[in-house]
C-alpha cells in the first residue's frame, strides 16, 4: 500500500521521507525510520502549535473528510490537524443521508470527492474500505478507521504519547488492560510496539484475551530477532507496580454472555486512586476515549494520567501525516 | 464565572478589559462597564466589516462550534464571526448521533475539543451545561443557549441592537410583549436593561406574565439605587404609542389548557401595520427570530423593523466575544 | 430573474461582465456571450488551480451553502470552489431537523443567513424556491437544484466539459442516452446548447422521451434563426458511431408500470467496452453521476469517459460564478 501511486510526480527534494504522495492504511506500512521520521515532524508541529497556534504550510490545500460513521473525536482531530496547518477542511460527515451513497459505489465518491480536494480521510464501518478508496484515488487517502480493520493515526498518537511523555520508548514495560479481543485499538498499538524493545503484558478476562495472529507478532523475530518477551494475566494488580505504561480499554457488558462472568471480573479492569497508589511514580495511564468508568474521575488529576494528552498528540500526529503526504513536512 | 482561569498567562495588555481568557456563560457577569466594552467593540467590528468584509485578528485560531441541538441561526451566527475575523471553525452539529456523546459525559467531550481548538461555543439543552463545561475546560467557553437557563448572547445583541438603532439607552420605554413566562429572551434582555435608566411595559396574557424573579430584578436597586419603573398589561395598544422599544415574541398555542382563552387573546400580540401606525415615528420593532406569524410580513418594510438588523447585529457582538475572550479586541 | 438588484451598487469596472450582484437561478439567463464569459473565466480557474491550487481572490468573503436536501457531490463541489478562492464557507446541510425552518419562512431564513455571508447557494426539493430566495436576498443567490425546476450549475459544467474536451461547441451531434422525461439533467443541457449550432438525439424508452416544451425549445428558431436539427429514437446503437457526445442518464426501474418493458429496454441504455468500440474516436461519454450500472466500470480507463472530468469541471465553473457574482472575476 505504500507503493507511490504512478500518476504523482515527486520533486527531488520530497524523495527522503518517503511519505509524499502515499496513503496512510496501516501501522504495517510504518517500520522504525518511518515512525521516528514522523514523530519528528509530529514533534516539531507541537512546538509550533505551542508558540505560533498556527502555520501555513497547508495554505489553499483541501481536505475531504469523509465520514461514513460518526467520530466526533477523530473527525475534529483531522479538521483542527488541517485548519492548523493553514488549509480548509470539506467535512462530509452524514454521508448515510447523501445521495452521494444511495446506490453509488465507494470509488466513485472517492473519485468525485478528490476532484474537489487535495487529500481524503475516510471512516467507514467496512474493514478494507479505506484500502478500495487508496486504490481508487489518485490522491492521498488517510485511513481513520476502518470497522474491525484498522485505525493506523490513533495507534501512532499512542505510540507518539509514550515516546513524548517517557522520553523513549525501548526498555518499557507496556501493560495492555481490558477487553484485548475486540479492542482495535490495542492490536494495532502492539503491532506497533515490535519495533521497539518493549515486554508486554496483555491484562483481560479470560474469554476476551489479546487474539493469537497479534500474539504471534509479537512472537516473531521479523522486527526483532529475539522476539518479544509478554504475559498474559487476569488481574491488573500483578503487574500495577512495574508497568511504565498502563493501556485501558472498556470491558463491554455485551461481551459477555454469562453476566455472573461480567460481575466476577468488572472491578478488576477499573483504574483508580487505588490502583495509581501501587504504581510507579514514573508511568502513564492511557486510554482512546471515550471512557464510560473504567478510569475514575478523580485519576484525572494525577500527573500520570495521560489520556487527555493523547488528543492533544492525536492532532500532532494528523498534522505530521498531512502535511507529509502533500509533500510539506 | 468572570473569575479568571488559574492556568492562562494573561499578559499586561490585556488586563484592561477583564475579557481575555474567560468563559461567556451567563448575562450577570455584565455591568455597565463590560457592556460599553463589549459595544464599541462590537461597533468597531461593524465598521471593518462593512468597509473590509473581514479582518485576520483571529487568523489561526479554530472555533469548536458545540450544539448539542441543532440551531442554525445561533450556530451559523458564530461561525461567521470566527470567519470574518480570519479564524476557523470546527462545527459539531450532530452532537446526538455521535460517539463522542454515547456514554461520554461532557466535561470529557469539552475536555478533548479543548486539546484542538482555542474557544468552545456550545449550545445544550440543559440548564447549567455550559457553567459545566467552562469549569472544566481551560480554554473560554461561550453559552450559546443552555436549555431553560441563559442565552447571554442573544441579550446582547438585543440590547446592542437598541444602542445602535436609537443612539442610547438610557431614557427609553421598553415594551416586551407575549410569552413573558418561557420566553427565556426577554428574561436575559431585562436582567441587561436594568443596568440602564429604562422604564419597562411587560404586555402578555395573564398566564403568560413576567416570572416574579425577574420582575425582583426590575424592583431591586441593585444596579441603580432607585429600581426602575415598570407597568403590567394585557393590551398592546395600551403601550404602542409611547413605546421606544416594542420586543415581541411568540405566543405559542401549546402554553394554554383553555383554547377559548387562546383564541380571545392571540391577535393582541400580532404587530401589523394598523398597529404601527399609532407607534412613535422613531422606535424599533424587535423579535429574536423566527417568527411564525406574530410579525406581519409587510412591517418588514417598515425602516423601524429592527429584527434583521438583530440578525446582523448578532455577528458583530460575536465577533466582539471572540476576539475579547482571546485577547485580540 | 438577471435584473439588477436594486440595493447592490455596481461600480464602474464591473459593469462588463453582467453578473456582479447578480442571482443564478436558471440556464435561461445565458445567451452565448454570457456563455462565453463564465467559461473563459472557468477556464483561468482551471490554470490557476493547476499551477496554484488556489487563490485568495475571495479572502474574507463567506459562502452560506444551504442544503434543504442532501447533496453531498454538489454541496462539496461549491465549498471546494469557495475555498479554492481563499473564501470560507458555512455549510447547512440538516436545515429539516433545524428550529430555523421549524415554521419559519424560507425568505426570513435567507434573509437572516444573508445577514452573516456574502453569498448564498441554494438547494431546495421545491421548485421556485431559489427564485423566492433570490427575490428576499439582498446578496446573490445561486440556485444548486430545486426540486423539479432547474440545476444551471449542472448544466454551466456539462456545457464547460464539451467545451474543454473537443474545443468546440458549434457542429457537434449530441445524444442524450436514458430519462429524458424526468431527467432535469437533460432539459437544462438542452436549454443551453440551443446556444450553439449542435444536431440533437434523444434516445430513450418511448415512455420516457423528452418533453415537449424542452422540444420546442429545440425548433424554435428563438436562438438560431433555423432551429435545430434532431432525432428521436429508443436504440443508442442506431446513432454511436455518429455523435461526438453522449450524454448518459438512468433509467430507473420505478419508472415502469409494466415491468416487462423494462426488462425488455434496460439492456439498450448500458453503455460498456462493446458500445465503446463502435463510436467515434474522438468523442466523450458523459453521466451526471451518481451512476449505478448504466455505465460499465471498465469504460472508466477510457480515455472517452468524461463523467470524473464532468466533477473536477463544475468546481472550476462555480468558482467562475461565485468570483463572477462577487465581482471578483
Amino acid at each position: 500500500m505504500m507503493q507511490r501511486k504512478e500518476t504523482k510526480h515527486v520533486p527531488a527534494n520530497h524523495a527522503g521521507n518517503g511519505f509524499y504522495g502515499q496513503d496512510i492504511i496501516s501501522v504495517n506500512q510504518f517500520d522504525r525510520a518511518k515512525l521516528d521520521y514522523i514523530f519528528h515532524v509530529a514533534d516539531e508541529m507541537r512546538v509550533m502549535v505551542e508558540r505560533f497556534g498556527s502555520a501555513d504550510l497547508l495554505q489553499g490545500k483541501i481536505l475531504a473528510n469523509l465520514f461514513y460513521e460518526p467520530s466526533t473525536r477523530t473527525s475534529s482531530s483531522f479538521m483542527a490537524a488541517m485548519m492548523r496547518l493553514g488549509g480548509q477542511v470539506i467535512p462530509i460527515n452524514n454521508v448515510q443521508y447523501s445521495s452521494v451513497t444511495k446506490g453509488e459505489s465507494l470509488p466513485d465518491t472517492v473519485r468525485t470527492l478528490e476532484s474537489y480536494s487535495d487529500v481524503i480521510v475516510i471512516r467507514h464501518p467496512e474493514m478494507g474500505a479505506a484500502a478500495t478508496a487508496a486504490h481508487y484515488a489518485q490522491k492521498p487517502v488517510i485511513n481513520a478507521g476502518d470497522g474491525v480493520g484498522e485505525h493506523p493515526t490513533q495507534a501512532l498518537l499512542d505510540l507518539f504519547t509514550i515516546l513524548e511523555a517517557l522520553g523513549k520508548v525501548d526498555g518499557l514495560k507496556v501493560a495492555m488492560v481490558g477487553d484485548l479481543k475486540y479492542g482495535r485499538t490495542v492490536h494495532s498499538l502492539t503491532k506497533l510496539l515490535v519495533n521497539y524493545d518493549v515486554e508486554f503484558a496483555f491484562v483481560s478476562p479470560e474469554m476476551l484475551q489479546m487474539p493469537s495472529d497479534v500474539l504471534d507478532v509479537v512472537r516473531s523475530n521479523q522486527r526483532r530477532p529475539e522476539g518479544h518477551d509478554y504475559s498474559i494475566l487476569e488481574d491488573v494488580h500483578e503487574v500495577i507496580g512495574h508497568v511504565d505504561v498502563l493501556y485501558v480499554t472498556r470491558v463491554q457488558k455485551e461481551r459477555f454472555t454469562d453476566l455472573a462472568e461480567y460481575d466476577r471480573v468488572k472491578d478488576q479492569y477499573v483504574v483508580d486512586d487505588a490502583l495509581m497508589q501501587r504504581a510507579k511514580e514514573r508511568m502513564i495511564v492511557m486510554h482512546p476515549l471515550p471512557r464510560v468508568n473504567e478510569i475514575s474521575y478523580t485519576v484525572d488529576n494525577d500527573p500520570r494520567a495521560a489520556y487527555f494528552r493523547q488528543m492533544r498528540n492525536g492532532m500532532y500526529v494528523r498534522m505530521a501525516l498531512l502535511a507529509s503526504v502533500l509533500g510539506k513536512a
